[in-house]
């Protein structure tokens, strides 16, 4: 939920009685540093903080033109230039010593990695000053890759998720679905496994919790919060709930959203997309170029197979509804 | 499970207080009525028999003759002749009156469908004689086809689930996971929803039940059951619980499978495969060619996402330890 999360959400589910997230895989140093001490300005509560542990990119210079060649008509029929190069945008927190300083300074009580294994100094650093580190696994073998790291806790992030899947080699997604993994993982596990995945409702949590999950993260349910940082556009996609699909095409990673333009006609016959992070600077360029136009069908538009179910309240009141559901 | 239950099986299962099953997607009339008695003359108990309700295969011959051009190395490699054209193996149970008058005449307890919806005449025909229906569905939309075609319950088939994925058009499939899929139709259907889909063990089965379903159906776990007729190398593979891909090669329709040549190499590159089940006639005759080598490679081993938690053991004995399992 990078970028969709807010101090104000992760602040209001935190004090609601759950544990409120800040999505910094996207966000400089400096702006971590602002919205963990948002999150910290509002509650007391713990809450978690989320990076990005991915390989960096390696895709060469034709890659990266012919990529651009492909995308140069919807540039071109937005009336905007293509670009010249692809930008890696993002920094692997691995090979981010700034924001590691950040996390060691900020102390978040729980801090999560998505797409790897976050650096033996890295995991040793936070479990010194008492955080947990929770890494998001997609398969068994990248559970013990976890594990074996000194995870404290296991994120299974079923197929149904939306946005990134959190598989370590973007070239190879096992799409298993959250019930099989779970059950796999807690039979073969000790560290806590908290279920990922199309969870929408406190009867699903319920669920999954007597499947032997000892926690359920939910994003989809908490992006049409008032609170979260989602777009009008984004918001009235939602709303209509229609069908999501995987596509590597916006980003370079395989990511479940609302099927648009990426899905139905950028993806098929495509190039090979070039690597994280760098096929995600055209996609934001075109989503940036068409907004201009006030055409939003290039938004991402990230939601999970379970979206049909998304309901529109304040982060506090949707905790509130879920925990009573999870009774009933 | 066509060609892996047996009357055995089925008897075992219903007999130990859960529904035991009859796959009769890929049986005779005469073979369907014969299985259908064997179940009988073993329990008194319900029990269920499955069908095959595909669309008739369209496939002209230049798109056979390009599949078989492109199994031909594989059919050369085990010094088999290379087949001259693509056999409709299977009649759809709309166009089998033959099997529909079995149905009338045996009055199953229960019949459930998959790939897509009976005939009006099918279905009130098995309701006439106080039968159930069960529809196969993956997704919302065919979930109200299903209700509004008047089955009694649905199956809801996560992408977990081993063998053929039950979706109705089978060049779309949108893989919803269970539990997203599940949470959807309980919430909007009154019928009674049934979790399929990488279900293995019982604190699975009490998960599924907690989030809404009636009932669970379980494939896969069943699968190394003695009494099952799952062949010596099938049972192997299953031991081994690797990895599982869907693919379209081996049938003409989407099925999950342990990964073999069949998802690593000839589904790459390959032409449009034939519709169901034209290609699986090839399949079925290489796997035999090969087999006469002793070269197990191109069975199609179906298995769901769970099969790792696979336990070998009678089907009395592991309905009775899935029920303990859901208590505790």
């Amino acid at each position: 939920m990078a970028g969709v999360t807010t101090p104000a959400l992760a602040a209001a589910v935190s004090e609601a009685g759950a544990l409120g997230s800040l999505g910094l895989g996207a966000a400089s140093p400096d702006k971590a540093r602002e919205e963990i001490e948002g999150v910290r300005a509002l509650t007391d509560r713990a809450f978690n903080v989320n990076f990005f542990c991915h390989a960096p990119p390696m895709s060469g210079a034709d890659e990266r033109r012919a990529w651009l060649a492909h995308l140069a008509p919807y540039f071109q029929a937005q009336g905007a230039v293509v670009p010249d190069d692809l930008a890696n945008i993002y920094q692997p927190i691995n090979d981010n010593p700034a924001m590691q300083e950040v996390i060691f300074q900020t102390r978040p009580p729980v801090v999560s990695f998505h797409f790897g294994v976050p650096s033996a100094a890295l995991i040793d650093g936070i479990h010194d000053y008492g955080g947990q580190v929770w890494i998001c696994v997609t398969t068994p073998t990248e559970a013990e890759q976890a594990v074996a790291a000194g995870a404290s806790a296991l994120i299974a992030q079923g197929v149904e998720a939306g946005g990134h899947r959190g598989n370590f080699a973007a070239e190879h997604d096992a799409e298993f679905g959250l019930v099989a993994l779970l059950r796999i993982l807690v039979r073969r596990h000790s560290v806590p496994i908290i279920a990922a995945g199309g969870l929408m409702d406190g009867t699903a949590i319920h669920g999954v919790l007597s499947m032997g999950a000892a926690a359920a993260q939910l994003g989809t349910a908490f992006v049409a919060c008032p609170e979260s940082a989602a777009a009008p556009a984004y918001r009235d996609a939602l709303r209509l709930g229609q069908a999501t699909e995987i596509t590597q095409a916006i980003s370079g990673r395989p990511a479940r959203g609302l099927v648009g333009p990426f899905q139905s006609d950028i993806a098929p016959g495509a190039p090979w997309v070039p690597d994280y992070p760098l096929a995600y600077d055209a996609a934001k360029q075109l989503h940036a170029a068409a907004k201009a136009n006030n055409d939003h069908r290039y938004a991402p538009n990230w939601a999970g197979q379970g979206v049909a179910l998304s309901r529109e309240m304040p982060g506090a009141e949707l905790v509130a509804v879920l925990v009573e559901e999870m009774k009933t």
